[in-house]
Order: structure tokens, then C-alpha cells, then sequence
């Protein structure tokens, strides 16, 4: 087994939590850097220069004027992949997308065709949707429950793995002599009929240089975890704490086994938001700042609304105490949103108290000096909370920094690559290509034969 | 009203007919072509050197062992076009997408991301998607049919332009002074209710400098038509013959003034297949050949079920009596179904004869010298034939001898541009840029108020 090597993704435009409303301010992001095309090749190129695994695109699909800048303008994850990757070699490319507003089929052909666009560097983040926003975007007045979303993106993505096995590796023959451009025998129908979908197939795409996108997933709930436990191969975790991250890691790759997994075909990034200046006090400082440059009490309402599948909690009185909305904690991110309200109702807490204490300043782990930082990093990687990092950065500065300062420590220690191990986003996370599943192992066949 | 100009599209890997099976045995084709995004780059900067207005990405999503190679193995059109936008400046990108097997919101946020990548360049080819074999990878066990289809395409079209002007064109002020980056005045959700579809919006996502993607559509049926009156503002048309197509185009034009929109709002391509030689003679016997190239029957009886929704027509004696396949009209493009079952009960033809009449080699109206070939498009586009073509040129060097022998000649002639008229496909293509439904014309308002 070849050592263990910190993984990192790049998260742009993906900054959440306080200071996210005023980034549009910052006079280094163009005004329009999150419809640009050339800020994300730029941002890509960065990030590939620092032999990143990967760029790793967040997204959602309802807005209203209360929504943080990036979010009222945003391009579509797979549109916008696909123009930086012809822009790139090496690094990975995740897009995320919602297995319960796509088809099966368009998905598959979607991520497939990225894989083939940039020769085997896809990888497909499987979000459910939580807000009923976004159903409404798609005819549904309500959203979906939980147990009908996660048990329907867990068919999804065994229906998607399915359609892109449609192609054994060696289909294409393109034998003009004898006329024959593919082995028939070698294409296969999928014909799945499943609780949510039915899907005939096949697939009119072969696969790429690593066989299938990468899964990723942010698995935070039960069903989360369980569906992270069978079929992710990457998680965004959210990594509040380290303790905290120890815990879910364990409790993630615990639960591999059951399906036959190893601990190493599941790659597990943190999010991380870094501030890193001279000294510790110096980034503590810088980040409180952009925490208060924030400080809008109807953003912070509006964002605790999120939460709660984009609920508009300004119809409450905010001195009163906090709201009967037992009934919303589904809709969001559920495990939070329930203990929000039991706290709220055991303190007898008012609304407005309970908006500030979500939205309080709670400094990341990855602030302080590159030392701090890079020590940090040292601690989550082998102290089991995560394998990498989905970096939160702020500005292309803020990429710098930690590129420039944190991470040459960090190959110093031996923790990060010196240079790429694969032009696959596979290869370089270290997971195995899945074999076709229609594929006749013939080594094995002719041993057993022997 | 500035002077009529000939209108370009090339149709990358859009051969259909006689001999586009041995299209993957021609030396200058890779052969995984069809999935190399490089060498759809190559070409689209081919057609940009060339000033042709855009690149045509045609798509289909059922196969089985008896497609054509391109059909087998094929790029999902958005992300193929998002790959080629930043490798080029004015050329439009027009990709195909089906009404019928897409939500609303998904395809106004990819074409929308599509025309914010390319600056304005951004095209929908919409289809319906008429084969069963479609319907079965999206859960159907039928297609639906005609009147259903057209209807939910029309639908579909006005939500996704509504959804398209979620925000007024100075919706987002950045002021960095006065901490607002939106006018929420001036974003706006659609509530759209219809028979199909309920989509409340607002799309998160701008508009581009030509205002929304172009519409194009090929419609051939009454439904088709009656949709093209009404929405479309391309037509990729079938210009079999002169005639027929100077029929077709007084009809689809015709029907402009009952929706208030003018014969200028539409632009009419038709499809041709060019081949180009020394002489008149030379060009016939190279098209003959390159029909010849594929005589196979099997394959003429496998695209002929094409035609009626992937019918599988194997199953049937070849040499009894035209099976009663009435029921079938409708799932193919039904006029020309329709027609060759009642021509083959007429006249009593067994499957083998309809099979091989409907695949005999029929000369395309563009095949000659580049004189020849030049005086045909004149007369097409003079003769309101045609406003211009949408090349389906089969090899790069096709690409070449249409671009330096007849181009040349036409622009001689003052009938095709020598320079791009501007950087959005609406621009070129003499389009207007359609304005915002939500926008208050001030100058108007300020006239009244005077």
C-alpha cells in the first residue's frame, strides 16, 4: 500500500457562514467573479499549480433577494466544469447535482460526458435537496421526506453506475477491414425497474480513462451516513471541530464494511476556511474582522431560514419566544434544525436569541499562523478526522497564502505531494478504477479452467 | 433595415442518410471522434475562421448495436458546447435538448449558464424526442404522443424565457458605499402555472448580452410548425428539394404575423450535405460512392425503424406484404411515416421494396463544382428557400473545400459576411435582443408623464 497523502479540494465560491454576504465587496473578486468563466479557469489553474485533487463546485437552485451575492448568480455546476476543463490536466473536477430534480439518464450522461471531456477527472457531489424552494422550482409544492429522498439518490446512483457500464472497455473495436466499428457483444442494456425508477438503457457513452466519476457526498444525517456507508467514494464533511470530525469519520468508515469497503475507497475532506497571517493573533484578529463585516441582523434571519429549507422566519414576532416550527425540522438540515428547536424550547430562548447564537463567531480550526495551520492540518490528517480538505478559500489570495506558506510544510513533512501521482482524479485520490461489471475477469477465467 | 445576409451553421458529426455508417472508416476521422472534445474544438474554430454564425450539436439518446458509430458513442450536447465556448469568440453554439425528458428549470438554468460562458452565444435546438426507446430510459413505457409533446414543448419555451428574465438587466448594482449588491426591485419570480408545468422561479442566474438563448426548432409536423410560428427564431429545416422548401418556408413564415412577429424574427436553415469537386460530374460519382460505402440492408432496415420511434422491423417476413404498423405513425416523424404506409398499401409493396425505396440514393441539392454548388445556394437563398444552410459537412476537408472554394465566390456576390457583424449568435444571426419582460421603458414612461 503506498503511503497516506492529505487530499485537497478547492471550494470556490463556496464560502459559507458569517462574513459569505460581504465577499461580493472585496475589491480582489470582480463583481461578477461567480458568473465569470475566466475567474473559475483562473481559480482552476491556480489550484492545479498547487497539485490540488481537485476543483469542487458547491450549488443551489432557489434564491430570493436575502441570499448571500454568489448564490443570486450562479453558473450551472456541469456547464461551468466542463469549460475549465479543457483549461486543466490533472485536476479533478466535482460538480454537484441533485438526484432528486435530474433523471438518471440525463445524470449519467451529464457526469459522463465530463469524464470523457477531460479524460477520466469527474466526480458527481449527489445532494438531495432540502428546501422547499427549490421543489417548487420543479412542480412540487412540498419537498420530498427524507427517507424518500435518500432512498431515491441511492437508486439514482446505482442506476447511474449501471448506465455507465453500458460500454465494456474494449466495445470499440473499429476494425475497418472487417467493417465492424463495435463488438455488439459488448454493449449492454441495463433494464433496471427500481421502487423510484425504471430505466432501460443502454448508455450512449463508453467510459473514461477511471472508469466511472468519483461519488461524492455530505452525508450528515442517519440516512446520509448510510447512504455514504454504501455507495460514496468522497464525503464533504463539515468539520466544526476536531473531535467532532474524529467522531464522524470513524462512524462513516465504520459503516463501510458492511458492503464489503475498505477503510481507503472512501476519501474524506473537511471543509476548512483558512485565515492564515504572520502570527496567530494577527489571523484571529483579520478573522473576527470579516465576521462583524457581516453583521446584519436580517441576513443572519434569513440565513438561520436556510437552515429550515429556506424558511422566511421575519413573519415571527423576534422577541416572542422561538416558534412552534417542529413541523419544518425535515425540511432542513434535520439533525440541526431539531436540536435548534429543543434547545430553544428547554431555555425558553426568543427567536431573536436563538438567530444570534447560530450566528455567532465560532473561529475555524484552520486559523492562526502557516506553523499553526500547517500543525493543524498535521493533527486532523493523522489523527483520523479527515484525509484532506475542501478548501473554503475567501479570495485568490487567500489560495496563495495557503499554497505558498502552509502547504510546502506540509510537503516537508511528507503529508502532500511534490507531484501529481495521476492525470485521474481516481489516480490521484487513490481509489481503484471499478471494474465493468459486465466485464469477464479472462485472467481468472483461464485459471480457473487451468 | 440593413441587407440580407446568408446564414451558417455547421453540424459537427450530423450526418444522417446514405453513408453516414461508413463515416467512422474515412482515414481523417479519429475514430473516437465522436467523444474527442478536441476534436470538436478543432472544428468549431474551423467554422469561426470561416465567419459561419454557429455549430450545431444534434443529439439522440437511444441505441442499441445497429446505431451508426457517431450515434453509439456521443458527447451530452451542453457540456460538449461549454468545453468549446472558451475556444472561441463569435461563433454561436446551438446544442439539442428535449422538452419532453427535461424540467423547465434545469434547462433554463444549463442554456442560460451556456450563454453566460460564451458572452451571448448560446442557442436551444428544442426537440421532442419521438422513440420509444428515449421514453424507456426516462421511466416510460410509451412515448407520448404528438399533441402532448407539442404542447408541453410550447409550455416549456415560455417558462424557461420567463424564467430567463428572473432579473432586469441593472438588477445588480454593486454598491460597495451603500452595502447593496441587488436592486430587489428588479428580480423577479415567474409563478408560472400551466397544464404541464409549475415553476415559481426566480432563476438564479443573469442575463447575457443577447438577453436569452436563441430558439431554434425543427419542426416538419402541423404541431411542429404551429410551434415554430409561435416560438422559434431558427429552423433547422430538410431541404430535400427547391421546391418543397420554398413551400415550406412561405408556410413556417407565414404563420409569424398571427403571434405579431415579423418573416425577419426567423431565420430558416436547411440542412445540407455538400460535396464539392472539380466538376459537376466528379462531385455526383464521389456522392454515389460514398452511398455505396454503406449497401448493407441490415442496417438500411435498422435506420428505417428509426423512422418510425427505433421500430424493430426484423421481426417481420421481408418479403410478405408491409406489416400494419398504423399504429406506429405516430411515434416517428409522422408525415413520413404516414405517407410510406399508405404508398405501400396502395401499391401493395412487401418490406423489402419499402425498405430499399426509402434508402435509394437520392443526390443532395448541394453536390458540384463550387460554381454549381455557389449558384444553388444563391437560388435557394434568393428563391426563399432558405436563409441559409446548416452544413453537414461529413470529413474536415469538406469543411475546407465548402469554406475556400464556394464562400469565397458567395461573398463575392455580396451574399455571405467577410466579417463577424458582432460578438453574440443574435447579433449575427440579425436577431433582436428580446426585451426584458419586467423592464420599464423609462423613456417611454417619461414621455407619457411629459
Amino acid at each position: 500500500m503506498s503511503e497516506r497523502k492529505l487530499k485537497l479540494a478547492l471550494s470556490v465560491y463556496g464560502v459559507g457562514g458569517p462574513g459569505h454576504h460581504s465577499l461580493w465587496k472585496d475589491p480582489r473578486i470582480p463583481k461578477n467573479a461567480s458568473i465569470d468563466i475566466d475567474w473559475y479557469i483562473a481559480r482552476a489553474k491556480q489550484a492545479e499549480a498547487a497539485l490540488f485533487d481537485a476543483l469542487f463546485i458547491v450549488d443551489s437552485q432557489f434564491i430570493n433577494a436575502t441570499y448571500p451575492a454568489h448564490y443570486l448568480n450562479r453558473l450551472e455546476p456541469l456547464t461551468l466544469l466542463s469549460a475549465v476543463a479543457t483549461h486543466t490536466k490533472h485536476l479533478g473536477l466535482i460538480g454537484t447535482a441533485s438526484s432528486t430534480y435530474n433523471s438518471p439518464f440525463n445524470l449519467a450522461r451529464r457526469f459522463g460526458s465530463l469524464d470523457q471531456i477531460s479524460h477520466g477527472r469527474a466526480g458527481w457531489n449527489v445532494v438531495t435537496s432540502f428546501d422547499t424552494g427549490t421543489s417548487r422550482n420543479y412542480g412540487l409544492e412540498e419537498h420530498l421526506d427524507y427517507a424518500t429522498r435518500y432512498g431515491r439518490a441511492l437508486e439514482a446512483v446505482q442506476v447511474i453506475r449501471g448506465l455507465w457500464d453500458s460500454y465494456e472497455d474494449d466495445a470499440f473495436v473499429a476494425d475497418v477491414e472487417n467493417d465492424l466499428f463495435l463488438d455488439p457483444t459488448k454493449l449492454h442494456a441495463l433494464n433496471h425497474r427500481g421502487e423510484n425508477f425504471r430505466v432501460d438503457g443502454p448508455l450512449n457513452l463508453s467510459r473514461s480513462p477511471q472508469g466511472q466519476p468519483v461519488i461524492f457526498q455530505a452525508g450528515i444525517s442517519e440516512e446520509g451516513k448510510t447512504l455514504a456507508g454504501e455507495v460514496a467514494e468522497g464525503i464533504y464533511a463539515p468539520g466544526e471541530d476536531f473531535e467532532s470530525a474524529v467522531e464522524y469519520y470513524a462512524d462513516v468508515k465504520g459503516r463501510l464494511a458492511a458492503h464489503g469497503r475498505h477503510w481507503d475507497d472512501l476519501v474524506i475532506l473537511v471543509g476548512a476556511t483558512p485565515v492564515i497571517a504572520s502570527t496567530d493573533a494577527e489571523a484571529h484578529d483579520r478573522a473576527r474582522e470579516i465576521y462583524e463585516s457581516d453583521n446584519d441582523f436580517d441576513r443572519k434571519l434569513a440565513a438561520f431560514g436556510r437552515g429550515f429549507g429556506a424558511y422566511d422566519f421575519s413573519q415571527h414576532d423576534l422577541d416572542a419566544p422561538f416558534p412552534d416550527v417542529a413541523a419544518l425540522a425535515d425540511k432542513g438540515g434535520r439533525t440541526r434544525s431539531q436540536a435548534i428547536i429543543e434547545r430553544a424550547r428547554e431555555e425558553k430562548l426568543t427567536l431573536r436569541q436563538v438567530v444570534e447564537e447560530s450566528a455567532q463567531y465560532k473561529p475555524s480550526p484552520f486559523i492562526g499562523s502557516a506553523q499553526t495551520v500547517a500543525d493543524t492540518i498535521e493533527k486532523w490528517f493523522l489523527g483520523r478526522a479527515a484525509d484532506g480538505l475542501n478548501l473554503r478559500a475567501r479570495t485568490p489570495d487567500d489560495i496563495d497564502s495557503f499554497t505558498e506558506e502552509v502547504l510546502p510544510i506540509l510537503q516537508k513533512r511528507g503529508l502532500f505531494r511534490t507531484e501529481y501521482e495521476a492525470e485521474t482524479l481516481r489516480g490521484n485520490l487513490g481509489l481503484k478504477v471499478p471494474e465493468n461489471r459486465y466485464a469477464v475477469d479472462t485472467d481468472a477465467s483461464a485459471l480457473v479452467e487451468a
